[in-house]
């Protein structure tokens, strides 16, 4: 009965509060690397770019057809065309062909009518750069590409690359480690008996962290051993800019991950009033970030999100972006405690034309509950539940469910 | 003025129709493969799956504590306590410890009075299975984990391994190939001159099949020499599931994709009546299909959304979809043709607490109105243009600009 080693919770502080130390906590200044434009897609820009040319490089024909002198063009209309010399009075171009002086407007191979070898006629008077593409139409030199902090899409990749940039300064992505603990985790369903689990947490937290847009390796699960795991987390917290140690976050005899955070650096937080994902637990140890995020997958989900997520954005420089929402009314009653924000995993359909939410089970466990959902509906601390029918503010799980667009609408 | 070697324009068909040609001519059958699931993120399932094992695999203990028959705990209140002897009446149990019949219920260790060693005494009775982690509470042995033509989120990856999976059959990516055209292209801006274009497009077309979901190889620019080119074509459908040429779509005397889809397959249309990207082409060559996009930046980015990209989702199974709409009043009047549906990129912004919206250049050269836009504008064919004061739906341009959550609100 050991109980004079457990834990307890600092106390529970508001998420609000907790984001706003993590944030707060983190290094200032960001780390930057030179890349290749074409390798940059997603990337962050550390500074804004200017283009190094002018694209099109040169007046260019926009046309097949030929160039001419405008000015020599004013006389020629339908009752009296206008004769022109090959080589003395127009040039035969193509749709990109440079229109040098002294030609400065094109016509367009369907208005010429074309006499003999050396002469054509014309029916109408051209204005001053007709169908010409003008110098820096596209991309002007000098002329600002893209801002800092501007994740890099498709149409910058052309643009940057049009305008004489094949390398660009980024944002250094965060270097993320996960480290899996306890003693009865196996990797290999095979190894399944009682009192093993197969470890799942790591994995997820892998693809959050890579589409969160992190660098992350993951190490294999570290039993539960208090010296093994701070070593483990004190070598990680050299090399990576967030550490993650999964389960052993709460108050339990083997949950270590407070006392190894308080022994190698300083901690933060112990204990947000969120559910499911109370026992966070936060701190830093040099320039690394150490996260403790519980065993249960739900759980650990919402903290990953609302926190590793969080510190992943911020290291890029960019934004917290709320999700999409939607509005619906609740089919059933959801009760809560009033000590806490709650997560509550709903399912969305349509009833007569409305947009309704069931509740899902509300586990910290049930990981099925996260599959299945449609969306989280966040129910405030201090109140004792939400009443069916109440109308509630939906935020839409990434590529959640299969709502139909007229059920949006 | 080999006016005779022109091609003209089969006709200009209406993008939903030419939409329709092209998702009819793909490939019925999907070519699927297996892969790990930790390497599944972003991959879509071919098939239904379904949870290999339970989990949890056996009833755990969801706290620290002692575990108990709750049967012989109804006596326990606060005036009588009841004492209970170690390894006959409990055991100490951890968080996730294994609960073995005759035991089925957990009182925390917060609710236990520690006596001596061997004795303990709790103040109230329990119920059955409480503080239980049942077996299957996450995951149940069968139960479905994601359906076919799912995208695998970081909850499925948990969820999956959970339930005993390890590799997982996926729709195998489309392979494209892109052929940039051109003798003035050039890669290095170094070279830049009079007459030579940086090829910028060929790497925004890989980035935006990178994004669609696609595997994708770029060749290196080729000249303008139309047997090079179809060689070039007809070895790319041999191994490719879509093969864009870029420029040469149009009807020029150097626009040589129609003949050589003509020559090496099945022209399905050419031309498409929206501005920009009327030079679109398409056709089949074996089990290929293949685009010509038009040279033209903003061209290029269009008809690489409307057709590659749609193409790209289509191999995969998933569906198309619209993208995020907001309303706007429009600044300025905007013309156009009947003949068309345009795609008008405009800027956002809030005047007097209404979003307004602003047109940016037309021109189909001009990147930077694309770079820079907010959103598009599509104007629909046979209408003269829409007035100042219009209220428009705009689709929002992905992670474009940079409107503030208030001002959508």
């Amino acid at each position: 009965m050991k109980k004079h080693e457990r834990n307890t919770y600092l106390n529970s502080i508001d998420l609000d509060e907790a984001v706003e130390i993590l944030l707060g906590s983190l290094a200032d200044s960001k780390k930057t690397e030179q890349i290749g434009v074409t390798a940059a897609l997603g990337r962050v820009s550390s500074a804004p770019v200017f283009a190094k040319l002018s694209s099109p490089y040169y007046n260019a024909s926009a046309m097949d057809g030929v160039c001419v002198r405008y000015e020599k063009t004013a006389s020629a209309n339908e009752k009296t065309p206008l004769r022109l010399k090959k080589n003395t009075d127009f040039l035969v171009v193509d749709t990109g062909d440079p229109i040098s002086p002294p030609y400065n407007a094109v016509v367009m191979i369907e208005d010429v009518v074309e006499i003999d070898d050396e002469t054509i006629e014309i029916h109408s008077p051209c204005s001053a750069w007709q169908h010409v593409r003008s110098v820096g139409e596209d991309v002007v030199v000098g002329e600002l590409i893209i801002p800092s902090y501007h994740e890099v899409r498709p149409v910058d990749i052309g643009a940057l690359l049009a305008g004489g940039i094949q390398t660009l300064e980024v944002i250094k992505k965060s270097f993320v480690t996960i480290i899996p603990t306890g003693t009865e985790l196996i990797e290999n369903p095979d190894e399944i008996a009682e009192g093993k689990i197969i470890d799942s947490n790591s994995h997820m937290f892998e693809a959050m962290a890579t589409e969160a847009g992190a660098e992350c390796v993951r190490l294999k699960p570290v039993a539960d051993d208090y010296e093994t795991i701070k070593q483990t987390a004190a070598a990680a917290c050299e090399t990576s800019d967030i550490v993650i140690i999964g389960a052993g976050s709460s108050a339990g005899t083997e949950d270590y991950t407070r006392g190894i955070i308080e022994e190698i650096g300083e901690l933060k937080f112990h204990g947000v009033a969120i559910k499911p994902g109370k026992p966070a637990v936060f701190g830093t140890a040099g320039n690394a970030c150490v996260i403790g995020v519980p065993g249960y997958p739900v759980s650990a989900y919402f903290v990953f999100e609302y926190f590793v997520a969080a510190a992943i954005k911020a290291h890029l420089g960019l934004a917290q972006q709320d999700k999409p929402t939607v509005t619906a009314s609740l089919t059933a009653r959801v009760y809560s405690s009033l000590k806490h924000l709650e997560f509550v995993r709903v399912k969305l359909g349509s009833v007569g034309g409305r947009l309704v939410a069931s509740p899902l089970s509300r586990g910290a466990g049930v990981t099925m509950s996260l599959v299945n959902a449609d969306g989280i509906v966040k129910e405030p601390k201090n109140t004792e539940g939400l009443e069916a029918g109440a109308v509630v503010q939906i935020e839409l799980m990434p590529r959640g469910g299969d709502i139909s667009k007229e059920t949006l609408i």
